[in-house]
């Protein structure tokens, strides 16, 4: 197990560690019982959620599977199919909860670079009769996770938004990053998820909360939301003690995640010079850096030589290595982690040269 | 509603209707209570599926469906992945029962044929772990209805049984129509099913009984099987009723099959001959012919004006319509139908030229 | 095993043989695909069975579980709960597919005799809130089996009817056996199930039929039913051939049921003048006798006793012993069994004596 | 929404607040990603919990919920049973979700006093064969909530583990208060529960704790846990903040239950003395006090007289309410809360007098 202090950890934004404002607020929160809707710090941060989402109520929810569990639950009958990309997170790292919980297949359509558009969707929609499941809901995650953190833009979002309302389809959004989407974007959060049924972002990730997710919706879908919450084993008691760090990663976060957008072009720069790697630093638009490397090395064994020079990277496939910058990590980190990339990629091309 | 004495009903083998010697069968079936074990002619139906399988056990079903379900069902728990061919009858027919009854998602690969191979099969085969949904089970259609009644060969299924065994994963076989396969092959469905762990075969459709289909396997597996087919409520009473046609269907209707792959044949390679078809008759290779028209008629236009002259096909897809011959529609009518095709697919081809 | 033809099998209506009608009929009947909607017998029997019983529609299906269970799929959510009697066959003796398919509980209400009244039921309805699980639906079996054959009177249906109605809650009747009960009470089916949403009843059991249920209800319900059916492995294909014989149990067989509450009130005289039985004649209603014997003999080794003089029995609980009549066990059978009963039951308390 | 300070609040021990210390612990925690299994708070605190418990692993849960879910979901199969107390907190107040995730459904045996014996579970257990579901698991609630905090004494539970080990049925503890038991029995946790499969205790509730559970029982059974509470969404990041606090919790606060029964034990007894109750004071044997009032008043006009004199309390049934003692209220609030009680329960019996 790692000491994080010795690693630059770029396994994942998810190993963020609270910030000392967070952890005073935590010691100093006001609580109460969240079940009897008596916590004021979790009602304060549903508000404010629900605010800058443009929506009528939020739900604090301890992580993310939980908040996409729950819309799916929400929009779906069991024996219905969902659609989604073909890596979604929902389908690859959510086990298999959309059948296990909601009784739902997964309708996965393979894209290029996890931007799902209408035109992949539309032909896989099928309506409840004899022969075929129905389609249930839409899903999309924007920024996309396994396609390296890219952002599904505005306007293939609105034709989605238009398609499916025709189609009387719900869209969740599994927005575990769109606070990065967002950022780089330059869109506000409400607008760029105005057209979404419902809406999960995380706390924890690149705002650093040490704990927690937000489910935003309607106020009825927030109603059954909590339900559904309590079913799976959701509902918190005096969870305001998260919430007070919520609402400083809620408030005060987001703005810094351009510096994590500029480390990942760092990284993403600094490998494109790199002999043996294969990366498009242009589609690097928020905090993840997915590359290619050569047969030189497995990217299992790259993972490992990183390491032992304490950087720590995650295999996400075969040849692939997945980066994801965060608060933890700073631009010398990042500086430095790009030297070492560089020499230990070099150093396997070489030896098989 | 076609009345089906008029039409050259081409939709598929499931409405082959039963014949004299089975009507006359079913009239004089001994019968008893098989919730209780005591219809001699169920008893003697499941003898005889499992001898001539080789298993130990058989368990009779009123569908396909139900005993593909059911044995997903053995072998899975709620939570897990069942690997699949992306075209499979239990992921796109089957009402998405396998999240709904099992818990599972489908894992669907994507083939050019429909014929799974263990290299599509072993990189996405998953351990139950900390972040992933592990496999419970791979599943095999043979033939496979949606890639035009495609055989995969006995080599290929004998790598799939091998890599299996050894991850410890259970395979099994959606056979609906097996008896097509080993037909074809020249191979016994014993040797072409040894190495799955519980096989699927319908007693409907080309093999002409009104309804039912048999699961079979170990003892122990049929022993649950029989719990689970209680369950989705296919436990019935007398049905030594439709068992005795089962056993005509199994006994004797096999031998018929090469007639209907003839057929098929012969609609191929007259379609073959047809301009603005699109279609590789070495690829038919049973009873089921699936082509392309060209853009100059839809596949359901296509499909309204053959029905206008009195043939019954089905559109399966963008520009894709399937035909299968069975025991209802004889040489004669298949000879006319290449006529009817022929014409109707060139009068639109004219139109637009 | 037992051979049928030598016992007098008393053991449940589910072992009634299709009579030499219903032979014929099978090996005539027209047929076509079900699942296409084409099989003009299955189409008939629908329609029959939705005027009788005065609905939209109907729907055929292999057996009274699925009928069941199709039913409470519609009227609820996973997550809820059904009320229903503390003996119901949905709660004891369908495989907790309740659970398994429609991820509800089961709320049961213990009750004297099955019968279920709104008293019992009010108190134990609950609103979807942050706490308890949402009633989902109310489930009446009438005749209730395992209160022997009890009879639920029309006018406590009536008030659950209001009721349930006031609080917008779905009542489905699990009605195996309602002709007996129509036929018992002298009112029609249709007067006697007309507040329900939806009514399975059999047409095996006491009509005889080989294999199949119906369940009725509203056009919309039985189109939703209809996917439930497929998803469960419930969408034969020609299953006309058991239409026409369930065409003959419906039309002909309710007027015949008379014989068999004669026969049980025949059996339940006998017994009431057995020393070491406990039974009230009075309320033997229907073709289902239930009686208790005293400890000077177990209920399973009474069973075995009279097994081998030739009665067969069901042990039904500890010191409770089932008969059932119905139209394989004549006047005279009845008569013989009345003799061996007594004649087994005081043996064994004259030797405890 | 009742601002806590002002009340003497007795609805639950659910609303305790955490201790300055908590909040200091909570501030200074050592965290880590614990899906990655690298919080150090997290691992110790189940180091802890594991040999507190006399187990090879424990889990930590957001709530007691997910923990005897996750348990359920252990020791189960789809369509099986569950055995429990008529008043159990799985059956009513778990949202069905044995049923909607676990697909069992729950067999409630009524108790008197919530005290389940093995002369209760032995008749209702069921082997899986063709007719009735199997069971899969017992659950034991100890302290039982809805029968007033009672205590399933050792002997009793001896008697259900070597019967539950001879039937070879898993049983699971719901303890959420298993510590009042303990320190009321004077018996460490250890020995009260040795004999069970696994054990979810509560840290909020009487231990102040303000999020957090615990599920121990052997490494095998707690690897598997992790993955369902992974699928529940119960995998949190960096949840060594809420450890941090559990630590305390767990070492701590055990010790202080004695206050909370002597403070239920006060309320007892002046309720015994007040008319128009009905109160046993000896089965106030923790921290629970629940009562009947005469029908002078409901015990819903009860619960709000007294909040309007400052004393919040829960409505549990007809006539029935509950009232919980904890930390969050001293034994002078305790003596306050006497009087105000005995005013208004006497007020209400004069005024119909």
């Amino acid at each position: 197990m790692p000491e994080a202090v010795d690693f630059i950890d770029l396994r994942s934004d998810t190993v963020t560690r609270p910030t000392l404002e967070m952890r005073a607020a935590m010691a100093a929160a006001e609580v109460g019982d969240d079940v009897y809707r008596e916590d004021p710090t979790i009602n304060l941060l549903e508000k404010r959620a629900a605010e800058i989402f443009g929506r009528e109520d939020a739900l604090f929810v301890p992580t993310g599977t939980m908040g996409n569990q729950i819309a799916l639950r929400l929009h779906t009958q069991p024996g219905q199919e969902i659609i989604c990309d073909g890596k979604a997170h929902i389908l690859d790292w959510e086990m298999a909860t959309a059948a296990a919980f909601s009784g739902c297949l997964v309708r996965a359509v393979p894209t290029q670079d996890g931007i799902l558009t209408w035109n992949d969707i539309e032909p896989v929609i099928y309506k409840w009769g004899g022969f075929r499941a129905a389609t249930g809901a839409i899903e999309i995650e924007n920024t996309h996770n396994m396609a390296g953190g890219r952002i599904t833009p505005l306007p293939v979002l609105e034709e989605i938004w238009a398609g499916a309302k025709e189609h009387k389809l719900p869209v969740h959004l599994d927005g575990a990053r769109i606070f990065n989407a967002a950022v780089a974007l330059g869109i506000d959060v409400k607008t760029l998820t105005r057209g979404f049924d419902t809406v999960m972002f995380c706390l924890s990730k690149g705002l650093c909360a040490p704990v927690g997710s937000m489910l935003v919706g309607s106020a009825d879908a927030m109603a059954k939301a909590r339900i559904f919450r309590k079913s799976l084993g959701g509902g918190m008691r005096q969870a305001g003690v998260l919430a007070a760090a919520g609402l400083i990663a809620l408030e005060e976060m987001p703005k810094r995640l351009q510096e994590d957008h500029a480390n990942a072009r760092l990284l993403a720069e600094a490998l494109n010079n790199t002999e043996g790697v294969e990366i498009d630093p242009e589609t690097v638009e928020t905090n993840i850096v997915i590359f290619r490397v050569s047969n030189a090395i497995t990217e299992k064994e790259l993972v490992a030589r990183l390491k032992a020079r304490g950087v720590l990277a995650s295999s996400v496939g075969p040849q692939l290595v997945r980066l994801v910058t965060h608060r933890d990590v700073g631009r010398g980190d990042c500086m430095r982690a790009c030297e070492i990339l560089t020499e230990e990629i070099e150093a396997a091309h070489t030896a098989t040269a």
